[in-house]
């Protein structure tokens, strides 16, 4: 599978406008999100690396408690690609918000 | 930490009478839930395993795709105890039913 | 993707001669995996839920403390296909041996 | 249950000293693993997950494909406290090293 091309400054913005809650930061596509308490966040981490391994495009991310901060990014485009704005978009499913 | 003592019959008709969707099948506290798919089984599988180390009890349990089949009885009472009650409470819970 | 199809008798008992643990039972492949505890057992079938869905092919499995039996078949064929000795084999992998 | 108290300087020096591969970074005890892939850095994660919750204790950890950083204190002591120790040694077994 051909892998997808990095976006441009005005591509990237178009997907953010239509991408509730996710911001840039340092060139990625970042958003925190705010569990119930740890078992509801790992929860969510669990179905979060199986639509990751599913895309074979995986997320930097960390936890704290009820909390679970995603970084995207697509390492091999040295930039954003349409591969974040689709797993941005199955996360965002996964936390239902 | 003292095991719960094996509940009589009466005890057992009692806490099944509060606890919604479980039903007595080979002397084991049952109930299968059903989730959209297999992502939403397994985040959920996730969430009973931590509830159940956490307990140190631990379910008979079964996934095909989206459905999650669990048997509860504590082996080393030789039937059903509390802690088969109190994990069962917190699955139901975790499964939001 | 197309589907695999259905193997015949004879392509199945190859397959299962290179697929060391793994027995036929009621048409599907079976094979259960001992663990050292319910930790153990439980990050392996982390690793199998993430092989399963990058796959979309899933196991009929359960876990009872330290064990965990897995069952292989593919219900759209009606029966075994490549997709089910390629799995088996991931989880093989998984629990390394 | 009473939770730990903070350990003092000096304390915290002699339990480094048995704890191979963690350091202290910013007052909190850090170790970074890495593993073969993603698949293997989750399976590790989610006995993580596990050894965790049965503590009530969670870890500041982060995962980037094949490596996890666990970073750990003790927020209502203020510092470091044996249930770090603990943990970490917990830790260090499931990743085996």
């Amino acid at each position: 599978m051909a892998r997808p091309e990095k976006l441009s400054a005005g591509e990237i913005q178009e997907r953010l406008g239509k991408l509730a809650g996710w911001s840039l930061a340092g060139g990625k596509l970042r958003r925190e999100f705010a569990c119930k308490d740890f078992s509801e966040a790992f929860g969510k981490m669990a179905r979060v690396a199986l639509a990751a391994e599913s895309m074979n495009h995986h997320p930097d991310w960390s936890n704290c408690w009820n909390r679970v901060t995603v970084e995207l990014s697509t390492h091999s485009a040295g930039g954003l690609t349409e591969l974040d704005f689709t797993l941005a978009a199955k996360i965002s499913g996964i936390f239902g918000s």
